[in-house]
């Protein structure tokens, strides 16, 4: 082995080093403020789970992901998380029940087996946000607002909001008579989005039906407000239930467009992200130049019942690493402040004192180049009539 | 499977619920603070490595703490840190080099296959910081000054200081002439501090030596300042090494005590922890009522030599999630404000101006058990005269 070998990275893995560090913890600690100042409390779920726990009700994406070691004291199989948020469901219908809404936030390193886009990161810091308890439209603007409202903390100028609902497949599907293993088929075709092959499949396997129309018009129904008012007058006479889909879509779209009107707003009537667990309406947060959704969401209902309890959720999250390289710098750090090496009672009192107003201190140490420091010290320590004070560097 | 193993958590891993989890985050905060006013820069390392990288240098220990899964795009044996340390001394060699002293600090979780203790986690939250490039008792000394402050700013008010050595035992070994498994069985033995087993195996390795009589002293020097000076009593003749190990210690303990009155120093001369990478002073904190160590830690120069950089090393970690159980209380949380669920423009300017002055403002959901919500909030917003103002809740 060489020492290239040795101090390589897996691909997809990044360790934070001070600039950035500082600047994400920072971040961090706003966002989890401002959850904070919305009600919303932290919980600190663990790095591993039995793969039970962690998998179960998740799909087969979040499963694929999921790196797996064997428990030694149990013998069965733990799962490295690649998702906080069904530890969250799992507290909420568990560990920290509570009759009414329950409003939980987390931020911690999650791990992938593969990244999820072609640069994506294998290790990204989620930070997140998980109602629970309320399965109401209300839910869904508090949540897409905090979401939002985190982008503009983080600093990201231009927001374009991308609002889907899952019910509108789920109930053409439903019409049509699609079994499981044909509406995954079709799953991946709308994933992929190719127009042809979903009407050629629509044509073998649901016929020339009404329903069958409609489900080849859903990938050209992204767009603005005229796809939603397109979308209206073309399922004027659809299953109820992706009526009310388009309704809710709707109503919440209209409220946060009151709440966030420099926010775009999209609507992609196929999206079927997350299909495997959303039950209602999804969404993600997009910005220009950034390939990838910068945030997402959706409600999941019904993820609670595999631990005996099933609850209405609603949630988004967001990956720190990610924001911390679309946000705005930070404002210049200020200088720090030299002592020397001298060892005795008066100048340690001294810098602690300095410490504990908040300034940044750094000690001389004997035998040691000091380069390094002394370009963050604006400042130093000197004696001056038996008394210490602070001076600007010459 | 039935549901309640669906909710349990593997043995020795924990979940950290809200109280906790908010008390947690303030330590973190506070902690992290201080290691930036002591100059301490903030790394984030990844929570896997390759374990070539990992476990470099650190023993068969680490090893075995260490869980392991391949990683599907190279192939290769991937890592989950149990310990940040050796992240840190990679950074320090390799992605963060400075030419002088280096200052890095962290927190994280990290993980072990199997609890160090009886009871112990197998989940800690790991924070520290660790100082290269600076081979002097002065950065000893600075790192443990570090360390009694941070258990001092988490509210533990008894602290015991246990220091050592592992020169001591090293120059012993050399000097009596075994060869690396005879150290590593005598090693074993003093960490069991077996005094008879120890005695019995000397006579049967070493014979009847100077040596043998020092080795087999070891176990019994252990105590206050008294033990000291009977070790520089007992060790007038015994190697250089030795001799200047024993001065060490005189010195770190002496500038110690000046700075901390408070705190109960011990010396330990056959404490051989970490003996596998330690290379110097080594050092623990312990309280009364908390059978293992709070936070330690020790030099270990030439870790870097691995990546191709040897740099003297320092440092210490504890864990948040244990000085969490031992520090004072939390202050009382201040009452949230209620907001009811009016869906107009002036309501929600008013409840985010709250927010961005720190307030805590819950929205009320429909349909929805407020109990627990009510429960938290001691003031409300009502509208009064077309205004919404803030009121105590009757």
């Amino acid at each position: 082995m060489t020492q290239p070998d040795r101090w390589m990275l897996p691909e997809g893995i990044a360790e934070i080093l001070p600039a950035d560090a500082k600047r994400i913890e920072t971040l961090r600690r706003r966002l989890l403020d401002l959850y904070h100042n919305w009600g919303y409390d932290l919980i600190i779920p663990p790095m591993v789970e039995f793969t039970d726990s962690l998998l179960i009700g998740m799909g087969r994406d979040i499963d694929l992901s999921t790196f797996k070691v064997t428990d030694q004291l149990s013998g069965r199989t733990l799962g490295i998380r690649a998702d906080i948020t069904p530890q969250a469901a799992r507290i909420d219908a568990h560990s920290f029940p509570r009759s009414g809404a329950n409003r939980l936030c987390y931020a911690g390193q999650v791990l992938h087996t593969r990244p999820r886009t072609a640069l994506g990161s294998r290790a990204p810091i989620q930070i997140g946000a998980e109602l629970y308890g309320v399965d109401s439209l209300q839910a869904d603007i508090e949540v897409i607002s905090l979401m939002l409202e985190s982008l503009l903390l983080a600093g990201v100028e231009q927001i374009h909001l991308d609002l889907g609902h899952v019910a509108i497949y789920r109930s053409l599907a439903a019409a049509a008579g699609l079994d499981a293993e044909q509406q995954g088929e079709l799953f991946r075709l709308l994933q992929s989005k190719a127009s042809a092959d979903i009407q050629s499949w629509v044509a073998d396997n649901v016929g020339e039906t009404r329903t069958a129309s409609w489900l080849c018009a859903l990938p050209g129904l992204a767009g603005g407000n005229d796809c939603l008012e397109r979308a209206q007058e073309l399922f004027a006479d659809a299953p109820l239930a992706l009526r009310d889909a388009l309704a809710d879509l709707r109503q919440v779209a209209d409220a946060l467009a009151l709440r966030y009107p420099a926010v775009e707003l999209f609507f992609d009537l196929s999206e079927v992200r997350g299909y495997d667990y959303e039950t209602g309406l999804v969404f993600a947060a997009y910005t220009p130049g950034y390939g990838q959704a910068l945030a997402n969401g959706g409600r999941y209902n019904g993820i609670g019942a595999v631990f005996g309890r099933e609850r209405a959720a609603t949630g988004f999250s967001t990956d720190l690493v990610s924001l911390n390289t679309l946000g705005r710098e930070a404002a210049a750090e200020p200088g720090a402040i030299f002592a020397p090496a001298a060892d005795g009672e008066s100048l340690w009192q001294v810098v602690n004192e300095l410490r504990g107003r908040g300034e940044v201190v750094i000690t001389a140490m004997p035998d040691c180049s000091e380069r390094e420091v002394l370009e963050r010290c604006d400042r130093e320590l000197v004696q001056r009539n038996g008394d210490w004070v602070v001076q600007p560097r010459g």
